[in-house]
């Protein structure tokens, strides 16, 4: 399967963004709609402070139906109490009443910092007249939930007679961990809310749920796919294979764009007693600060890999039968540091990709994690995130 | 209890440190010896993949005997296979030989960067006539035993007639989990192995174990008590206490040390259904980069404390009953924020020390953690590590 070179949109779908006031410029408001009800899928943070959207979001996705997601960025809604939650219907309220459907079927996202009340009257006055401003362009609607991205995340691809289209938001705060960031996807395939459900998980679990800016669980994540139908059936083992490409191309997206990032991260653990413990011990080497500061330094300084993998306490190593590669340069043969060739690796850990192979020998429990390094610009971006 | 303006050594113990030629400059090479054979207790790293100090250590512990400690740094002696043991053990029999004892009564560190073979030769050569410079200072074995630290820690205070005495580095890779960075106790405390033991697991559990740098375990952490018994026999729940209260201060010693660090940071968590929950938070959000940046910047990100705390998916957590408080200042209510004295808050932020304390209501699960700030100084210091 290849991608869209341009991100567009799947039949009936269209999307709108707008500044209605709560930056002081650039847009903070997204509208995506269906021309048709949707059957749709949802995940959401299992962080258990979640923000009011989210909330309202669990309810919302209990028909299994929507026709439009609304979203805003530098607010995020979360511990705002009643009042929030009030604030999320009277959002979804106000996009239903501009595209003429029913609050019922209209997903809110929020993001943003934390613990600031929404001021609803500029989101409701910035909705009023925005159908007007729907189009097809995917990126559109991707700029409206930007927080500190540097681009706007969106991505097409085809699975039959459908396409699926992925519009996303996520550099920081972000280990998802059974859920997501801001992920939206579109599909004018034809499927049913528990298929879509499952489809989703499935995809989710290897892609999403594998990527880690830095350990920080979002209460805001939501990840949701919207089938309209207008293509009909598709096949479904094909859909499967485009959909969990296009969520693992987002997730490197996403890395790749984390706060402060200049490479994107990528551990293949193979060899695990299970699949559980690969995924564990990727994310331990994606997670570790030390690692993460390697690659930002081009530092050849490998032993943090065995650090990495060895700190799971509770899996299953053999240090004898454990191997370790960057960028396919052999660095650990049975737990032992290699002689290897320092300004070769210097190369390897200077290319935008970092690839981080471990074999561990045990069983085939095998795991991919996608992750980002550590750098200044991480630090300076946070210290004043609130502030700025 | 108090401590001493300036650490000194219980009766009977000496140090020793120099340069062996492992470091450029500055000290390398350390011995702590007692004058008579010691009752001894230690706890290593939980890392799988431990180095070749703490594999021997293991088996030297089974004596339950020490009469010194030798160790180096620069390199930690971690994944040379059996070489690296063979040179252990070269380095403890140097050792042993230097001060007149067995091989087996000496506890060998090394500390530094992983998987480069040990010049066993140099140190070797170093320990030849060490004794004759054994010194009463406490910070001179301290120094030899540096690699990030920006300053040698020791640390005394009097149990009744006895004295303890603590010797430690670590300044990132530091989450020990379950055992420590290097830690040396020393004491002319008189008790026995077994009960040595008891005291250091329990001091242990709410000091080191409650730290982080940056939750990265290192392959070398090991912590020691000693008891040469000089002083007789103390009564045990008030050397319990103080050495509960060393380890401690030791604890926030090298947390405020931690590389790049410029605040201590302490999270106080109280009112979790269990200790070992209220240990998870309190973790949590010392090892939260969000958190961490946040008081690098003094910026009054306050919802980031929910985000920490609720990222703790298994623990037992109810929004309404959750409080917050930042040095004192109330920030969180119920799950809600409070709205707060900005430019109040920043100067908390600002403090050395900042105090987060989070009430869950639950029931009465109470822990303490220790970390940092996560500052551009950590990056620079580890993205260059293993070149410099």
């Amino acid at each position: 399967m290849t991608f869209h070179d341009r991100a567009t949109f799947p039949n009936g779908f269209t999307c709108a963004s707008r500044n209605c006031g709560l930056k002081p410029s650039g847009k903070d408001l997204a509208l995506f709609a269906s021309d048709v009800d949707c059957a749709a899928a949802a995940l959401f943070t299992r962080n258990q402070f979640p923000g009011a959207p989210v909330v309202l979001g669990r309810e919302t996705m209990r028909g299994g139906m929507l026709r439009a997601i609304v979203a805003n960025s530098k607010y995020s809604n979360v511990a705002t109490g009643d009042r929030g939650l009030e604030n999320a219907r009277r959002m979804a309220r106000a996009a239903a009443a501009e595209l003429g459907t029913s609050a019922d079927r209209v997903l809110v996202s929020s993001t943003g910092v934390i613990g600031v009340p929404l001021p609803i009257e500029k989101i409701e006055r910035g909705l009023e007249g925005m159908k007007r401003d729907l189009t097809s362009d995917p990126f559109v609607g991707a700029e409206g939930i930007m927080t500190t991205d540097t681009h706007p995340k969106a991505l097409s691809a085809s699975a039959g007679a459908a396409t699926i289209t992925w519009i996303a938001k996520g550099a920081g705060m972000i280990e998802p961990n059974m859920a997501t960031m801001l992920v939206y996807i579109f599909t004018d395939a034809l499927f049913a809310a528990p298929q879509l459900d499952r489809l989703l998980r499935n995809s989710v679990h290897v892609s999403f749920n594998m990527l880690s800016v830095d350990s920080d669980t979002s209460t805001s994540d939501t990840c949701v796919l919207m089938a309209n139908g207008l293509a009909g059936a598709v096949d479904e083992a094909d859909f499967a294979r485009v959909l969990t490409a296009g969520c693992i191309r987002m997730t490197e997206t996403l890395a790749r764009d984390g706060e402060g990032a200049k490479h994107l991260l990528r551990a293949t653990v193979r060899g695990a007693a299970t699949e559980s413990e690969a995924r564990r011990i990727a994310k331990s080497l994606v997670n570790s600060p030390l690692v993460k500061t390697m690659v930002c330094g081009a530092d050849p300084n490998v032993g943090r890999i065995l650090m990495a993998v060895g700190k799971c306490f509770d899996c299953t190593l053999r240090p004898e039968s454990t191997d370790a590669w960057i960028n396919g340069h052999p660095v650990v043969r049975g737990g032992l540091r290699l002689d290897f060739a320092e300004a070769a690796l210097r190369a390897a850990l200077a290319a935008e990709t970092v690839d981080i192979g471990v074999s561990l020998g045990i069983a085939d429990g095998t795991a991919i994690a996608y992750g980002c390094d550590l750098t200044a610009g991480y630090i300076q971006e946070n210290a004043a995130y609130y502030s700025s």
